[in-house]
């Protein structure tokens, strides 16, 4: 199979300076580069879909933690679906339509084999982005926290912050269909009237009607305590759910939002972790790949029953990737974000 | 059985105030009462040791914890080892050894039957007031948190708050008997010096030489991390802690000395909590009545090795009890605090 030479430019999107606070629009470069040729066992992708990720900030910084810094001047990374456009592995034929980690950027080159080989997707009545959302990495973290860290039975109440991001937006969805009384919190009434009218949550308090308003309002929500935090924000939204947990609860830890500017966050009263025996574990997802199969088998008999739709934000162009991120860290937007490029 | 009739009176001390932050003596009252008569179903225990541990501070306070508070002009609750005097049971005779939950006081009666029902000791090669430290409460916590949350393998590094405590004391030979590098955090030189030289710690880092040279000899003591975390004090110990933590390290939350007299106790920086991927359990010992058996058996095993040793800090008289609880709240101590009834 050889490669289809093509008169496009490749756009990109690169990590022009490390962002001090929010990132802002100076943050970012963009680049033209004439299209890859790939070599022997490598497939070129062209990018119809992209995903815009929170966990994209942490890699900005070159602060240590769980996965190394980019590179100042590469491509920014991030999920991306896309049709094979020239293949030179028997795996693949143009095309396809494969899901990976293209970047931000038009065109990307792949290995055909290999832990980070593009996964080949059925063309369904299941749209493809929907694979950078409910079915892919943000579905299947809620997946993981809700079955595999959580646990929790029937009729137990569970509260969720970042309710309609594109985690909670789904644990919403699982929750209901598993039979728990989900609560969320979000920011603004609009999100919370999305959530409980469109994602399966019983209720959702506002967090920006500040500190007392909320805890009351979660009061009122949970009148059976919580037993179980699926927290993506952290900070006061993680102190209001501290003062809700039942004993015992259990607490999974996918997302600190509200740090990822590397403002300290401190936890207020963490002996409440102590007082009340609560269980807390940290986790990526990256980390449990061996589960994915599993949890993207369970997510998609969920979406062909009617309990999981795809609840996305789409803007349109790869130049308008860099404002629409900065806008997700301030929680701008619905769902999952997605960049349609065009 | 008969009870023995007394002429002694039974001295006791009652919670007088609840503590405004540090308890003071003031908030004991010493009273004495007529020696109890025991009913059918009974027995009257006449005190030979009496446990003084941190926990007792949150029973001072009314604020919501896991237990109920203690009442105002209530005799103060402690764990006691003594000598039946007086039986109303059949399982029970004068002269038996047993341990119980006797509290502040020279006498106590017991329901024979029951949770509460008082544990007899073979008098045995072990001194009782070990039952109330190594082979009691504390060993049992000191077990549960190293064999059933931590669950270390040989090699691996557990970082220790509170070590020379009566917890702490335990963890440190635990650890040693188990292959574990357990690294000790204390208050003081001759503190630290003990841990290494009694407890079984590879090194002890003195608290009190500030947060920057706590970190530093935190980092000098453990070049690989730490693994494992058993926390008895919480705040600045903690921070530091997590700063320590490798990877998928789990944490045994047991205490929060540092926050016992109601001074809030932020945690800087839980967002380490998901960076590192951390799972931590607060527990309440007291909540796995059914393996305790198990724990004293693997610690009378230990104790009969040699491997296991009692580390206590002795007073003489219930009237010095106050004043040793006091100083032991702010870490004057060294092992167990136990008083010795005259």
């Amino acid at each position: 199979m050889h490669h289809s030479p093509s008169p496009d430019l490749n756009l990109q999107v690169r990590l022009a300076c490390r962002p001090k606070g929010r990132p802002v629009l100076a943050d970012f470069q963009f680049t033209s580069e004439p299209l890859p040729i790939p070599a022997d066992g490598q497939l070129l992708v062209r990018h119809e879909w992209l995903s815009l990720d929170p966990y994209m900030r942490g890699r900005m910084a070159d602060t240590p933690s769980y996965a190394p810094p980019l590179e100042l001047g590469a491509v920014m990374l991030g999920g991306t679906v896309g049709v094979v456009q020239a293949s030179k592995h028997s795996n693949y034929a143009p095309g396809d339509l494969v899901l990976g980690m293209g970047g931000w950027q038009a065109y990307s080159l792949a290995d055909a084999q290999g832990p980070a080989a593009p996964l080949k997707l059925e063309r369904s009545e299941v749209p493809a982005f929907a694979y950078l959302g409910a079915l892919g990495m943000p579905g299947i973290t809620a997946w993981y926290g809700l079955t595999q860290l959580l646990r929790l039975s029937p009729g137990q109440t569970l509260l969720v912050s970042g309710a309609t991001g594109a985690v909670g937006s789904v644990v919403g969805q699982l929750a209901r269909a598993r039979g728990l009384r989900a609560v969320g919190l979000a920011g603004g009434a609009h999100k919370c009237a999305h959530a409980v009218q469109q994602l399966g949550y019983e209720a959702c308090v506002d967090y920006r009607d500040g500190p007392d308003a909320m805890l009351q309002g979660l009061r009122q929500a949970c009148p059976d305590g919580v037993q179980g935090i699926f927290e993506n924000v952290g900070g006061a939204l993680l102190d209001a759910a501290l003062q809700l947990a039942s004993p015992h609860a259990r607490i999974a830890l996918c997302g600190a939002m509200a740090g990822y500017n590397g403002e300290p966050i401190p936890l207020a009263a963490p002996q409440l972790l102590l007082t009340k025996r609560i269980g807390l574990q940290g986790f990526i997802i990256t980390e449990h790949l061996p589960l994915w199969p599993q949890a993207r088998q369970e997510l998609l008999a969920l979406w062909r029953q009617g309990q999981l739709q795809q609840h996305s934000t789409i803007v349109d162009g790869l130049e308008q990737a860099p404002e629409a991120f900065i806008g997700m860290l301030q929680g701008q937007h619905l769902g999952k974000l997605l960049v349609r490029l065009t």
